[in-house]
């Protein structure tokens, strides 16, 4: 609820923010925190999960709080405790015991905002709508917004005065301070211990809801809830696959794509691996095009070098790979600028990652891409999430892939005119059909000199794969189902 | 995400529904499933919970679907599929696939009902909100209802058509099918798996969170979500306590109340067991007076019984205990009359068990309470959820506790009177600070003879839980750690 770190990290970065709102003119900025949602009824809501625009700024994970930013001030406006709240929730931290350890100048009752505002007007105070639609409706009401009612803004279509406070939060957050990176590395430490009881408890026979389950107790004995909805399949080829009901089987790949939040702060790590702790040749032959890409993508990321070449050049170090192994023919700078490689790789390599999975993706691309950047209107390509040149302090994600997905390699608009003019071979691809996914993902800082891979003790190596999923009845303290 | 269960259990009840509707007058009904709900940007959603009334006639759970319920005809509308759902999600059940699952007339694209809605207009057409509020602002907006924009409306604020919809949902819903008593029971068995894990694994040093996790992960390898926020707490006392890091300790009581469910049907569950596996001789004494009103209270769940009544006799039952304690003061009728008894038990014994943890507590307390009848003043008794005369097919549960809430034992204006006229020895209570708070909670059927304990099978005796809590490393395929 309270911060985990030193105030003056909050303190800091309000600061940072204030100034770039006063050079943009506004009066001051209003962060909403959002409150929870209902699942099925009112009284059994969804975990809170504040707005990550607040986080960033206040620390506290507080129930429908508004940060109300001026250059020279930081109140922070909460609702009234309810009189049995000490009765059914416990003793809560005062407003003092707030201010001291989000380091604001004051914290008042919520009515004394709308008071304020009733009075004196909301001109010139800038707000980000957030997500939760009771809050949102506030926003609109208290600060005479045109939002529609029903659902989340587009951004470009907000008032200039809250765009400059969406920039102003873009620039801010695009690169991480220490206090930020030490709560990925926090986050990370979790998702490996969730990778390694995850690789550990593989065996024929299990479902793939076991593993998830096993993985997810890792994160959640560590109080880091999901950052993101897992994806824990033997179906590595259906990118967003929910359904985890499958029972594994020996010729099994299993693709986990699972990642804890701590504070707040994201991680997002993938890794397939045998069910029977060995790859066949076929699947080995992927894995190690697949890691290539990873690897040469992962040596790009460095200040100043464009985010769409390191995806470009992922997609060639899978193409190469593919062509060697007769699966694209031609030649792989022509295959990728035609969009082949697509056909095996469909998704970007990668995304900003912060406080949101895909940090900042509420505000639309206008975090992802620079000014005047949009998305490609190629097949693939256009589904790259960040198109910046990277900057030390950026965390990206990095996780080429290959999957066999038959919606794709069966679409005869998408996927016929490589096969006519020769450049996919669809029964060489036959061959490798026991992959139907594969996707390496890692978490990567950059920095002045030298990317840094937060997720290097991940194993990924394919004997260091190997190894951990033969460890599962020799580990203490891990699950034997 | 297709019923597990055969059509002509949807059928049935869609066929009940539908005879209520027209012997109210009405022309049909629309119920609307919901989609999900942002987390902390659109693309990362909570996990899809489809409105109960949704569940309980289509039985599938799809998003933004729409049932249009009419005496002869039942019609599912869908959004269409967006043509790169195949590459995303995989492939998913087409339209006939779905009808013959459901046992439905036809199912069709979502914008032909709106068509159909402003051709022929939505009069006579019944709705009941629900809690997504995208989804509540299209109810609002095709069927012209008045609705507040930013919250759920109040039940009894809805048009009287709706609040036909509403009386017939829970004259419907109020007492299960053996369908539905079928999933409660596949429920309750995860649960089961999940509190024998949990007690299992407990030793001093390791925390609530390692608890917890090991509980919830018998539930998610099963498909089961948690149907509620679990609550693993060596904090008993407070009553919806959602912080787990603090560390077991020989001398604690845990107490645990997590529940899965299973096709949407819920499951709810308390034990509380001692992290030492023993007991000592203050915490038996006041856990065999929770106990006993356990087993007084469930052997009263017989049809025509009031539940109030049932309460109360729990109440009394703690009373005694509690005099006999010394705890206590005077005459145990008189002190559950004047409520003295809710200083240490301030909640009710239970509530509706359905495809809710609290069963459509959406309706407000249409459902919990019969008509004419409503919430108490007392202190206590004002929190009972459910006050109906009980009926085969009703499941309830049976929950009393015992807890010393230092904000309500220090609350003078409640407590006072109690210690003043001696009612209340708080010096004699004192002796008993290793309990800080004991609950037991069953799931229980009533039948028109004796009851059914669906939950008979999770430890509860003394001796069976510190037996369970014994287990720990023998027991294979627990965790250790």
């Amino acid at each position: 609820m309270l911060p985990i770190q030193p105030p003056s990290v909050f303190q800091r970065r309000r600061r940072a923010l204030a100034a770039r709102l006063d050079r943009a003119g506004s009066h001051g900025a209003l962060l909403f925190a959002g409150g929870a949602t209902a699942r099925n009824y009112p009284a059994n809501p969804w975990p809170l999960r504040v707005s990550s625009h607040f986080l960033w700024t206040v620390g506290a994970s507080l129930a429908d709080a508004v940060l109300w930013l001026r250059r020279d001030r930081s109140e922070l406006f909460l609702p009234a405790p309810d009189p049995d709240d000490a009765l059914w929730h416990g003793a809560s931290p005062d407003f003092a015991a707030i201010a001291s350890a989000c380091g604001l100048d004051d914290v008042r009752p919520l009515p004394e905002l709308h008071d304020a505002i009733l009075a004196e007007g909301a001109h010139g105070i800038a707000t980000v709508p957030v997500m939760d639609p009771h809050t949102r409706a506030r926003q609109r009401a208290w600060l005479d917004r045109r939002w529609p009612d029903d659902h989340t803004p587009r951004i470009d279509t907000l008032d200039a005065i809250d765009l400059a406070l969406v920039d102003a939060l873009v620039s801010e957050r695009l690169c991480h301070d220490e206090a930020g990176i030490a709560m990925i590395r926090r986050a990370v430490e979790g998702t490996r211990a969730a990778h390694l009881a995850g690789m550990a408890v593989t065996r024929a026979g299990l479902r793939e809801a076991d593993v998830r389950a096993t993985m997810e107790r890792e994160l959640a004995r560590r109080q880091l809830p999901c950052a993101y909805g897992s994806i824990v399949t033997v179906h590595g080829e259906i990118l967003h696959a929910r359904e985890d009901g499958n029972t594994l089987a020996d010729g099994d790949l299993l693709l986990a794509d699972v990642g804890g939040e701590c504070q707040g702060w994201a991680s997002d790590v993938t890794r397939t691996w045998p069910v029977s702790g060995r790859f066949s040749s076929t699947q080995r032959e992927l894995y190690d095009v697949v890691l290539a890409a990873n690897e040469a993508a992962i040596a790009m990321v460095r200040p100043g070098v464009r985010y769409r070449d390191v995806h470009l050049h992922a997609s060639l170090v899978l193409a190469r790979g593919l062509v060697a192994l007769g699966i694209l023919r031609g030649e792989p700078e022509g295959l990728v600028e035609r969009g082949a490689h697509a056909m095996l790789f469909p998704h970007g390599v990668g995304h900003l990652l912060g406080l949101d999975v895909h940090d900042m993706e509420d505000l639309g691309d206008r975090a992802g891409y620079a000014p005047g950047r949009s998305r490609s209107p190629q097949f693939g390509l256009g589904y790259l999430r960040l198109d910046r040149e990277l900057q030390p302090g950026m965390v990206v994600t990095i996780e080429p892939g290959l999957y066999r997905v038959a919606a794709l390699l069966d679409d005869d608009a998408r996927c016929g005119p490589f096969v006519r003019d020769g450049s996919l071979d669809r029964e060489r691809l036959a061959h490798f059909a026991d992959v139907r996914g594969i996707r390496i993902e890692d978490d990567v800082l950059c920095t002045p000199t030298d990317p840094v891979v937060l997720t290097a003790d991940i194993p990924k190596a394919p004997d260091a794969v190997c190894a951990a999923v033969g460890l599962a009845s020799a580990s203490p303290g891990i699950v034997i189902g």
